[in-house]
């Protein structure tokens, strides 16, 4: 584990209080967060809040390692067995994926998890950042709680290069046990 | 998560009673478990029982898909920061090993997990079986704790081949909060 991702564990715990294991799991992993879910909560599904192709901007094709104007596939999502348990907002450059994986990234509600385990994809991920933020109202409309959100961002890296630049949230109150 | 998963964590707590959150990542998870002790435990270190290689018999070809008689090199450890909290056992096909992973295999006390995040290996793990084995008298020497032994098995692939057969085990009284 890097010392930095452990040094902002410790960073939250000093902010907002103790974390259970499952939270500090679900912040630092890098297995799949449908697989944790699917077993702690029970089959999870998403529902698609945004689902469109657009042109990145500098911050976007930075974050990918692209060039501004890149086609990207820019998802939001809600993930859980019933009420939603975590967003998640995902960029995907589209010169990156085969088409298989854009079919099921486009057409059906799939965690991409999952996705990446039906193609047999062999990936790494790279925690990038772990932080709090506070809950917006959007959130609160969401999870219906007043909760600081555990928050982090990552890649999925494919071929030595980004597939997905992802970032998850939840809230505090989630996960205690 | 494959079905078959599912109602394996769901025999074991019929079993032996219920697991904790943690307990069911760590042994259903495709990710590093040795980012997942760091994170909980602190920074984790392994003791090499035994590192060598071998001849597959039958049983080692069947389980790598190789051929009997290949090579493999076979690693028994123990994991944690201080006290053991995992014991570890593990088959490579040397063909399938390049040199510095190899190197880092044999000539120092790193974990598998540590080793493929230094060389950015990409790969997929394949959960092969999660179960309870009654505790032996190694093992009993080795955790000074009574307690059933969680247990799972799970393949690392690497360029649609395995890689690593791995057999994780620790007892039901670690890791219950």
């Amino acid at each position: 584990m890097d010392q930095n991702i452990v040094d902002a564990i410790k960073k939250i715990e000093s902010d907002i209080g103790k974390l259970s294991s499952a939270q500090k799991i679900l912040l630092t992993t890098d297995g799949s967060i449908t697989a944790i879910l699917d077993i702690l909560k029970g089959h999870v599904h998403i529902e698609t809040l945004v689902q469109e192709f657009r042109e990145a901007d500098s911050d976007v094709a930075e974050l990918l390692s692209i060039d501004k104007g890149d086609n990207v596939n820019y998802r939001v999502i809600l993930m859980g067995p019933g009420e939603p348990l975590m967003h998640a907002v995902s960029y995907i450059p589209v010169k990156r994926l085969d088409n298989d994986f854009k079919d099921d990234l486009i057409k059906a509600d799939i965690p991409i998890g999952r996705i990446l385990k039906k193609h047999s994809i062999e990936s790494r991920r790279e925690i990038k950042k772990v932080y709090v933020e506070d809950m917006s109202d959007e959130m609160h409309d969401i999870f219906k709680v007043n909760s600081p959100m555990l928050t982090r961002t990552y890649n999925i890296i494919h071929n030595g290069e980004i597939l997905i630049w992802i970032k998850e949230t939840f809230p505090y109150s989630f996960f205690r046990d």
